[in-house]
């Protein structure tokens, strides 16, 4: 398989594979209420304006602000309170040169005022507590015509593009879709994700295994990744090390999903058989073998009918690691989001120094502690194929492509995982 | 309701909150492959070592290290190779001194042996390229006792914590738990977060809003980040602004789930109600009538029964920011969570003057923008109870309670919503 080992950097190695993909994928209409974390599949118009009716910021009374001119403490404007508009009704209190109107917050604001002042600015001078309109007050101080009041379509203009194809729906997003009456919403299908573990080695984590077995952990830390990016996780099962049966399940993977995940075995030549049969599923196949990250470097990245097949090394961490490498970022590509996946990250102070390669990016698990001077990474060295090295970590730091390691006192950025 | 208009600083006002919680709720059993997060509710213990056996880092030769002692490419060590560890087996090949095992990444290596030197770092000086053992080899280079071998329990001890209680579950926190053979994991159950509007100028948003009405928003908002913090959202209607009504609905919602949410009417009186109805559901009743922010400055903070009760203004804004600020952290501390709630948020510099007031923490929309400088927060002013505005922003400028504004070119912290 030499032909295939370029090994390119990670950015322009998930260029390469994204660039290979057909996206988006189908659309679905959704219920709004459902959609959280659902990425729009076309532009979304306002139907009509928001609001659909003049509010008032304000409990106070709604006015023409030409009748507070010049009002003050000492010298206020006295006008004659004429209704009430109620919260929920139209507001059918017609006002005369001198009147107001008894308005609440978020209540509509009557056609012939032009400006609410608040109730604060205001004294009764006539009638009780709970006297019937009319009554007089007195305004305190001046307001400019539009003072505390929302326009119609202030918020929205009807016809106007609130949410752009490719967006990720957060709960703003599901409020401003509900306050238009658009309670359902077309989004990009959920990409279903075949994972395929691979490995002679490898039993089920409800087996007990024998002598040299492990169980399977790649299914499962790659469904949840694939769920949190708005995936459906396709787990089938362990495959024998042997080509021609994980070439069956390759294929049948490759026609029942979008994207295919191989964690291959961790020997050379269980990698070089899930290269044969990647590359053997269609067209471009192999794209790359190997990237130049550490931990992760012999993962293989392909494509074949637009879907991406990534082959991943056996080992946890790299096959975590490069899940969310070129897993990750292809879910969004499939799914049309428009701009970076949504990604933890945190600046910190590096704890201390971290030796590297250049020429390779590298992620160093670290525990972020607090400190004085802001939050501290502290790298956790050990063997990198150690699950729970992951586990005891908050994040990775990143080590550049070109920097031959960082120093203590570093400001690094971490990826929090 | 003067007697409650103690308003506190935000930090302060949580803290109060969670004291009167009771925590955590009760316990579950669930699935490891559905447990992405959720929050553990006991340690977790190794019930074996980690790995289970000694494993090869690398393709290559087991070997007994003191064989391979002073090698080099000019008097390379010879040693016989008589037999291979399969992957998946047992490692029942015995060397006697001068005797090495083909084995390959992740194979278990045999007892009498106690390094491997990697494939790259040997040659075959007798037998064809696929010759049956035994054949010779040249060992090119030396190798220490332990090199490239993992040792049983390097990963984990067998009894170790490995998890401690109050952990929010993540992709790799699944796996360990699966290398474990743990398929379920005890967790604290999800929190039900019963959400009742309130206000009669609040319609459902499949409903054509009449003069003066508009739609429900914030049940759905609400509804989102309560998934999203691992709860379970059960939305309870549009209840009329009825103080018996509110108060019949709010009961029963107490009784019926672990928090319980009421977005207000946005008038000065809706809100009172609010905070009587609240009162009269239990002690503490009403903790706080008034948080030290903008927006969300007339949030109700209470507790009855050890369950949190919140009542948030009625505008989208500041209900979906006061909720992330005492709901959220609610839920996590309902089950159980040690330490911060996950929030994502980035530093960025700030593109233009941000006034405030000293004694309140302010939250103002921005969107993110790339600069060669770093990330660009570029403030979205507005009247600040417009949902629009927050679909517009990619996140909430912090400005810190003892700071009166912030300037241009600070380094400012920015939520992500």
């Amino acid at each position: 398989m030499a032909e295939f080992f370029n090994v390119l950097p990670p950015d322009e190695a998930r260029a390469l594979l994204l660039s290979y993909l057909t996206r988006p994928i189908e659309t679905e209409i959704v219920a709004t209420r459902q959609a959280l974390g659902r990425v729009t599949a076309q532009p979304v118009r306002a139907p009509h304006a928001l609001p659909t009716f003049r509010r008032s910021t304000m409990d106070g009374y709604a006015v023409r602000a030409n009748d507070t001119h010049g009002a003050s403490e000492t010298l206020p404007a006295l006008l004659g309170a004429v209704g009430e508009v109620g919260m929920g009704r139209a507001a059918d209190v017609v006002l005369r040169p001198g009147e107001a109107a008894l308005v609440h917050t978020g209540g509509m604001i009557p056609d012939t005022a032009d400006a609410v002042v608040q109730v604060e600015h205001t004294q009764r001078v006539s009638g009780a507590g709970g006297a019937p309109f009319p009554y007089e007050i007195e305004v305190l101080r001046p307001v400019a015509a539009g003072q505390n009041v929302i326009q119609i379509g202030e918020d929205v203009a009807a016809g106007a593009d609130v949410l752009a194809a490719g967006r990720r729906l957060r709960p703003q997003d599901l409020g401003g879709l509900m306050a238009l009456g658009l309670t359902s919403v077309a989004v990009a299908r959920r990409p279903r994700v075949a994972i395929l573990a691979t490995g002679d080695e490898v039993v089920a984590p409800d087996a007990t295994p024998g002598p040299g077995q492990v169980r399977d952990i790649n299914t499962y830390t790659i469904a949840a990744q694939v769920r949190a990016a708005g995936g459906l996780p396709q787990p089938r099962g362990i495959i024998p090390d042997d080509a021609a049966a994980l070439h069956v399940a390759a294929a049948a993977a490759l026609a029942e999903s979008d994207m295919v995940v191989i964690t291959a075995g961790s020997s050379v030549s269980a990698r070089d058989m899930t290269a044969t049969v990647i590359a053997a599923l269609g067209v471009p196949g192999v794209l790359l073998h190997g990237v130049a990250t550490r931990p992760g470097k012999p993962t293989i990245v392909g494509a074949a009918a637009g879907k991406p097949v990534l082959g991943l090394p056996g080992n946890p961490v790299s096959a975590l690691v490069q899940f969310d490498m070129f897993g990750v970022p292809a879910l969004y590509h499939l799914q049309g989001l428009v701009g970076e996946p949504p990604r933890n990250r945190v600046w910190a102070r590096l704890a201390a120094n971290v030796p590297s390669a250049s020429g390779r990016e590298d992620y160093v698990p670290a525990r972020l502690e607090a400190s004085d001077g802001g939050p501290l990474a502290v790298p956790v060295f050990g063997k990198s194929n150690l699950i729970y090295t992951l586990v005891g970590a908050d994040g990775l730091i990143v080590v550049p492509l070109n920097r031959a390691g960082l120093m203590a006192g570093d400001q690094v950025e971490v990826r929090l995982f």
